[in-house]
């Protein structure tokens, strides 16, 4: 999954990219998507210590456009240093991460994405896209430059190659790494035996290759990895974050809370916690892993400022999340699908709350040789009560929702008792937006706004838990 | 790590072995190994439904000798039904895959070798060999074919490449998978980042490249993995045979047991062990996990029968375990070397248990969807147990053993608590070979026959869990 781009003109060249790549289908459309729409990029090398040519910055100078200063609700974030501290967001062009990135961005943080922007690729592959239109990943830096005068640094290619990694994390020089780096779909990781393997060496190795870079190139760098509160599965008892004390044959210990995930990428995450905890006990690594819930909405402060900072919204069966895919459903009148009898219960969290964790994260990091585990999420729900949420928010805006179950396309309980903890990023500060108050805003209004972009043949579920095989396959739609 | 041996004159050529492999640097290695003793070997295809080319199957057709018949107390396994059980040993060439195949062959199973030979490149790489002297794979079943007339399939590649392991799958038709193709070694996942990255894929993609194969062809089958009791790490509570309930906050569950491994090998089979959990859930797969203490011993009532049938005894810091290398070290005179305080304590077994825990296993199948968790070893001892011990039995022999402690090379509690189960192999009918009545006829006699083979170079650890970094490491002794 090697992928690197090799600047042949490095100094303020305007388009040109020339993509060298082990898998040539990748190759393909990532250049298809880059040779779309830079003709106005700058692309220079930025690196002090650079010494390959295929580690690039795309820092998007922009000339002759006005700055917009930082304005309303925006703050730069306070060091105690002069210096402010750089933050490398991987996977910093996807749903999270994109948000994110802006976030820290304005916040005051020095932010550089890390991307192969194969999510890009599952969209073409699949025949999937986004709700809202994205634009390429060199226009939204270029954008968020000319409103802001902040620049966001780029490095293109695949964190499974360390060689690129290594350039990467020399030339950026990272006081936090901020991972969401990974392919985050669980139906995805259930199409076939490709894409599991895929899921599990690209999420797995991918994270060792963060965590040898850490301890080669940057040792006091405090990982903030994404992980699921899926890891932990649907246990009958309560869910702590991360550890349990256990109380066996009259002795005790704390240790590891039992994972029990529930597809090939769940369990790819919980190999990632596995091999983080390990490392930050032989190496000293400082680690916080964020067990985050299901994210829904898509607006934040800062992707709210420009259509071409517009997030990704994912409604479609394989990359879309059980309420973001409710509000497109609502929208364009199709019927709410409740997987099986509905009971089961997760975490959520509003978008507006990822970007804050992990800020809260990065500012309150780990110590050395810690590995923290927070339970990222605010409120938890069933399907079931989502479906009727929606249909409640949209009897409001004049919409008759109708809700039916469909056959559950996972192997899950779907009734089941679910308690879990989520009190210290609370601790910490966070201050949550609750669904109730985001629901007709953020997410069905929004949902409206671009329903005539909605390809209601994305909708159902098209992977099937026990039916996958091994043969590869295209999932029509 | 694609390795895949066409075969281009199938039928009884002699020599006719061509290597292909996307890995030229094991392709060359393999290649010299089966070049210079294959001259006698018979290789056929023997599958019922084979059309590729490169499955092939080395039968050891033998010409011109006397079979010899089953004697002493070897048993034919008596099934109920006519047809004996076909048992697939993927890793059939290493230290207990060999002693398990010949072990099962012997007891009347139908056996087939699954195997890339990729151990034996490891010693060539990292300069060390097994004390005793060991034969190619071609001529050890063809041994073993000459002496008790029965014959045992072999498959050349690798099981990371589908492929070939389907074609594998589908010719041989197992009724269960004994699964030892891992990696094993904690120290040699440790050389360096590249070693890392090797053993987590390997084992990882091998593994769940196992799972789809049953799924898709053999559903019925039985896999048999072998995990290792590292899987648990050494917490302060007793340690359950692969689960443990738990009583919290008032309520109760019965969850995974919770992992702390502390190699990135032993995090490979956590990874495995959780895939394999999630394959039986959706899937119905029926798996039992064999987690396996420290292994000693060489001699099986089968590999005792030919010196051709020996089996590989590793004293060396990288796949020498601490009971084979102390005895090695006593032989040659060379001190104990006691890693750090030497309170680390291990469960141990004796490889002829081994061979009979698998043989339990195979013939008490765990039920569709089940996943089981055996651990598998009979006694434990700490490190400094068992330095007294052979400096003990070593006095009876008329040596003089002495003891020194190393600095410890791993990052491992020296002192605590240990207390695991392993009741349900005992109810399965294991009798164990205790380690005092094994420990002069089964091992230091064996050490001291072979001590003129001795490399004492290779004794001492050359690996560091904490200095280990991402730069590729040529192991030096």
């Amino acid at each position: 999954m090697k992928m690197a781009h090799l600047i042949t003109n490095c100094s303020f060249s305007t388009s040109a990219v020339q993509t060298f790549s082990s898998s040539p289908n990748y190759c393909r459309s990532v250049g298809q998507l880059q040779n779309s729409k830079c003709s106005n990029l700058s692309l220079k090398s930025c690196s002090r210590r650079q010494k390959k040519p295929y580690v690039t910055c795309a820092s998007a100078a922009v000339q002759g456009q006005t700055q917009t200063p930082l304005t309303g609700s925006q703050q730069a974030y306070e060091h105690s240093s002069s210096k402010p501290k750089k933050v490398m967001v991987i996977g910093g062009d996807g749903y999270c991460g994109w948000a994110t990135a802006l976030h820290l961005s304005n916040k005051g943080y020095e932010v550089a994405i890390v991307d192969n922007l194969v999510r890009r690729l599952f969209d073409h592959q699949l025949g999937l896209d986004s709700l809202t239109p994205i634009t390429s990943i060199q226009n939204r830096i270029r954008r968020w430059k000319s409103l802001t005068g902040k620049t966001i640094q780029l490095f293109i290619g695949d964190i499974c190659d360390f060689e690129f990694l290594s350039e990467a994390f020399k030339s950026f020089e990272p006081d936090a790494a901020v991972h969401f780096g990974e392919q985050r779909s669980a139906p995805y990781s259930m199409i076939d035996r490709s894409r599991a393997v895929y899921t599990q060496h690209n999420n797995v190795i991918g994270t060792l290759n963060v965590l040898f870079a850490m301890k080669e190139y940057s040792e006091e760098c405090h990982l903030v990895k994404l992980g699921t509160m899926g890891e932990y599965g649907t246990p009958n008892i309560d869910i702590e974050e991360g550890f349990i004390t256990i109380t066996h044959n009259g002795r005790t210990d704390t240790l590891p809370y039992p994972k029990q995930a529930s597809s090939f990428y769940h369990l790819s995450k919980v190999h990632d916690s596995h091999n983080i905890a390990f490392t930050c006990k032989a190496w000293g690594i400082r680690a916080t892993d964020l067990n985050q819930g299901v994210v829904y909405g898509v607006r934040t402060d800062e992707t709210a400022m420009h259509e071409e900072l517009s997030n990704r919204f994912d409604y479609d069966g394989v990359f879309g999340t059980a309420l973001n895919r409710f509000c497109v459903q609502a929208a364009v009148g199709h019927p709410l699908t409740v997987y099986g009898k509905g009971g089961q219960t997760r975490g959520y969290l509003d978008i507006r709350d990822t970007v804050q964790c992990v800020e809260l994260a990065i500012a309150n990091p780990a110590k050395p040789g810690e590995f923290r585990v927070f339970n990222q999420f605010t409120e938890q729900f069933s399907v079931n009560e989502l479906a009727k949420l929606v249909t409640a928010a949209g009897a409001k805006l004049g919409l008759e929702v109708q809700t039916k179950s469909v056959p559950n396309p996972r192997v899950e309980a779907e009734e089941h008792y679910y308690n879990a903890k989520h009190t210290k990023l609370i601790e910490l500060g966070l201050v949550p937006h609750l669904l109730s108050d985001s629901l007709l805003d953020s997410l069905l209004n929004f949902a409206i706004q671009y329903k005539d972009r909605v390809d209601t043949a994305q909708i159902m579920p098209s992977v099937s838990w026990k039916k996958m095989g091994a043969k590869p396959r295209t999932v029509s739609v």
